[in-house]
Order: C-alpha cells, then sequence, then structure tokens
C-alpha cells in the first residue's frame, strides 16, 4: 500500500512536469452547501485531467528499453491523453485502446498528445481481449489507468497539494472510478492527518465500489449507463483493498442530480468540469449531515466535455 | 476626461467590493497566436463581469439622500445585475429597464441582485423612452452603464490591475459596446505607458464604433443582429472623444469568429466566457499583423452564458 512518502517522493518526480493547478471557492455554493469549499482545479490540468499525475510518475520510472519498446493502455480517454502526452515528452510511443462510444474530444486529445488509437467495444471484455492482443502483437509496456501503486502515488499528489495548501481540511470527496484517485488520497490524507475524513462518489449506474465496500468483494458493475464516461471502469484488485480499509464512505449519485450539479458548477464558478467530477458536489449538497459546517476540499477530476453533445 | 489618479482613486475605493481577477495564460493558444496572451478574467468578478468596477464607483459616491431615492438604469443585463448588487449592499433600490428578449441567465441574475426589472422592446428608442417614464415616476437617480466618468473610471480598474501585475504588455484589447471599458482602458493604460497600444474589438453586425471612428463622428448601429448580448449598446457621448483620441483601432469581427472563438476558450482554457469576450481572442487570432510576437493583455469582459441557448 503507497506510503506518504511514496507519494512526496512521487510529487516530486513529476511536479516540473504538471500544473500546480489552483483551488477555488464560491460564496453561492457555500452558502448552499453551508460548509465552506475547497474545489482542486484538476480540470485546469495538463491534458485536461488529474491522470498526467499518474501517468508522468509511472513513465519517469520506466527504464529506456522499455520506453524503447513502447507503452500501451486501455482508457476511455483521460488516461489514455495523459499517458500520450507523458511517453510523447520522452520520446516514446503510445497505444491506447478506447472504446468506439467516446466522446470526440476525448479522442482527439489523444491524437493531439501523440498517442494511436485502437478501438474496441464498449465493453471489459473487448477492452481486456482488445488490450491484451495489443500487448502481445507489439511488445509494449501496459501501463495500467490505476491498479498499479504507480499510478495510486501519482494520483495521491492532487491531494497532497491540496492539504498543503488548506492544511485544516475536515473532509476530502473525490469521484471513484477505478480507484486511482481516491486510492491515492486515502494512502496519502489519513496518513498526514488522522482526523481526516475522505470520501467518494460514484453513479447509481456505475456503483461497483459502493456494492463491493457493503459486500466486502470486488462486485462488477452491472451497469454503466451514466453520463459520467470517466467513471464507468472496474474497481481494481490493488485499489480496493486501500478503499476498503480507508475509505469514510462511498456516495452514489443519481444521473439527474449529477447533471444538475454540472450546470451549476458551470452557471456559478465559470468553469468548466466534466459530469464525472461534478458528482463530488452532487454529494456533498445530497447529505447536509456529513457535510454541513465542515471544510471541504472537493477534487474536480478533469474538463474534457464534449461541447456538441451536452447533457441538458 | 478621467485621468490615471482618479482611476487609481476608483480602485482604492472599490477594491475591498470586487475580487481581484486571475490572469490566466494558455501555452496552445500562445502557440496558436504566435504571441504570448495574457487573459483579465472578469468572467470570475462578482456578479459575473467587469460592470461590478464601474457601478460600485458611482454608487459609492452617492448622498445618502441619492440612495434613499434609489437609482435606475437601462442595461442588457450585466449591468443592470452589478448595479443591484451595488446598490443592494448599501440597502437601496435598484430599477433595471431590459429588453424582452434578454438571456434568461441575465435576467435571473438582476433578480438574484435585488434589482426590479421594468421590460422595454429590444431597440434604443423604447429603452430610451421606457427609462425616461421610470426616472420621472419614481425620481430614481439614474446610473447610466458606460456614459458616465465615475463609471469609466471604474471599469478602468481591470487595467490597473492587469498591468500592475504584466507590467511590461506591448498591447491591450477590450470588446468595444458603449465604450466604458475601452474609455476607462485608453484612459489609465496610456497614461501609465505612453508606448502600449490598446484595440477594441466589436461585431461587424452591431460596428457604430468602428464606423464612428473612420467618420469622426457618432454613427449609430444600423443592426444589432449579433450573438454578443453584451455588445449592442451604442458609443456614449462621452466615451466616444476619449476613443477617438487614444485608441489604436476597432476591429470588427463576424459572428462566425466569434462563435468558434468562444467554444476554443471553453474547450482549451475550460472556462466559460460570453461571446461578448470571445470576441477579443478573434482579434487577434484574425490579425496576426498587429499581435505576432508581442504581449497582449485580453479582456474576458463576463462569463454570463444561457447554458440553455448555447450558440454551436
Amino acid at each position: 500500500m503507497p506510503t506518504l512518502n511514496e507519494i512526496q517522493e512521487a510529487h516530486n518526480r513529476i511536479k516540473s512536469f504538471i500544473h500546480t493547478t489552483p483551488v477555488l471557492t464560491n460564496s453561492s455554493l457555500n452558502d448552499l452547501a453551508n460548509a465552506e469549499l475547497y474545489f482542486k482545479c484538476e480540470n485546469f490540468q495538463k491534458a485536461g485531467s488529474f491522470k498526467i499525475r499518474g501517468a508522468s510518475n509511472t513513465v519517469l520510472q520506466l527504464s529506456k528499453e522499455e520506453l524503447k519498446r513502447g507503452v500501451a493502455t486501455a482508457s476511455s480517454g483521460n488516461h489514455g491523453a495523459a499517458l500520450s502526452m507523458a511517453v510523447t515528452n520522452l520520446g516514446g510511443i503510445t497505444k491506447v485502446v478506447m472504446p468506439n462510444n467516446t466522446p470526440d474530444i476525448k479522442i482527439r486529445n489523444v491524437k493531439r498528445n501523440g498517442g494511436q488509437i485502437i478501438w474496441c467495444e464498449p465493453n471489459q471484455a473487448s477492452r481486456d481481449q482488445t488490450l491484451t492482443k495489443v500487448l502481445d502483437d507489439t511488445g509494449s509496456v501496459l501501463v495500467h489507468p490505476y491498479n498499479d501503486e504507480r499510478i495510486i502515488c501519482g494520483q495521491g499528489t492532487a491531494a497532497l497539494e491540496l492539504m498543503e495548501k488548506n492544511p485544516d481540511l475536515d473532509i476530502i470527496i473525490t469521484p471513484v472510478s477505478g480507484g486511482g484517485l481516491l486510492g491515492g488520497t486515502l494512502c496519502y490524507a489519513k496518513e498526514k492527518n488522522k482526523n481526516i475524513q475522505i470520501y467518494g462518489a460514484e453513479p447509481m449506474e456505475a456503483d461497483d465500489a459502493y456494492r463491493s465496500l457493503l459486500s466486502g468483494k470486488i462486485q462488477s458493475n452491472e451497469t454503466t449507463n451514466t453520463i459520467c464516461d470517466g467513471l464507468r471502469a472496474q474497481i481494481g484488485t490493488i485499489t480496493f483493498p486501500i478503499i476498503r480499509e480507508k475509505v469514510n464512505g462511498i456516495i452514489p449519485i443519481s444521473e439527474e442530480d449529477i447533471i444538475s450539479t454540472m450546470q451549476m458548477i458551470w452557471e456559478r464558478m465559470k468553469i468548466i468540469v466534466e459530469p464525472s467530477c461534478s458528482i463530488v458536489l452532487a454529494a456533498v449538497l445530497n447529505n447536509k449531515k456529513i457535510f454541513s459546517g465542515k471544510k471541504v476540499g472537493l477534487i474536480l477530476s478533469g474538463g474534457n466535455v464534449d461541447l456538441d453533445r451536452l447533457p441538458w
């Protein structure tokens, strides 16, 4: 399980390759939540999401020989773009297996950063099968989007920056999909401050983390029929034990609440966020008993939204 | 004509009532423009636009007796909301004459800040007539949206903050409608640095400032058929002489370029801006001869966009 020291080392390794994103506040949203909200804006991050943190941390630890072979991954988009950016910067080649229903902006984002796309069907079986074939055919090195301690350490650096800037947070909430961001946040924050509470938020329509926590065993997503294209992955074998041991709770959110909160952030904060991260504000507004009166850090994970296909 | 000192005094007067908005940069837009672009983000300003600067500066100079009578204005929305906020904070009442085709978000923004709306037809004659009736009937004090030196001084404080943060700008560009923002920017910037160039950008579909400059006399808008609901006003009798004497040029922009540049800012900078301010980036990208290789300050004037009626 990643330690605070390892996440600090990851931050030292990657910090010249990433943006230190701002932490924004908004008085009208504070009033609405009856809480002090601190938004860590990874939507302003390089390649448009926090994923560059884990990707950089991993790629910077590859050997020259591994880089020469090239890297491959399966990704709904943000990890693929981030990995492509990190690898292209070091002169390597990235192959990204992507579902054929990925939003255009995420496709463009992978291509713009030098990644090569290999299409699969939008289900886990096709994704796994296609990736295996790519790895077998090309000898590329796998960089998994979340089930890898190097990735988890990298993603934990967002919480590190947030807590350095706001050391007295009572709670942090992140979205949860495969569990890299939530896992890294838990490993850093709970070791830094044993009193801090950490929550994850996920769509009701892809609630594997919530049900896994309830049952104590990894559960599959029964549907992934959610607008949150970044939150359809399956919780990982490395991330789940971290979450199970450390998290204070996983909060499932309806599609309706995800969309209305996304619109609220756009309208009041004047920033572009994905539905995959507006979910954290929905969780705060729906659970006053947990969050009211508290200093809450919310990780806004990304801003890659297809402007031609808005959900309202 | 407002002086640098008067604008400095205005800033001292209003600074505790407004946000010091951030100045953002974006490397991909720099590459596209072949210039260093510094975006002054008044879309993050209180009430969603720079208008709170001029409104606060004016209202803070009213007497108790004037405040008691209440204030009135005619506004397509941003000035109305800003004035309502400034007056409500001091315990007064604001009446805002608004065209009946104003976007919903700007209507809500006036109401949320305590303003009372009086509807008019969307043309200058109806606007003037309705406002005159309100002033006659109620004895309210007129706070004009731009044709007032107190307003011009207030709007000039955005350039003051921008130049304090980035003292070596070669050029500043602002949108132009009634001329308050451009006029205030000219009065401050040209006195602060005699070598700086200042441009205005306006829609081809409401190009009164451009034609007025050409002819040397105030010209009316022949159409106001532009998506820029904030840029449909008529250049003022106080603002025009300032612009005529000091501006380096007014750049007219097509609706197509306004919309595509707005989408570009949303997608690459992950911030919400009105079409009325994406126009300044369109002017930079369309005029490489003026802007290439330069350090350019762009005032992004507001972020009050109706998310249900996006132009793409």
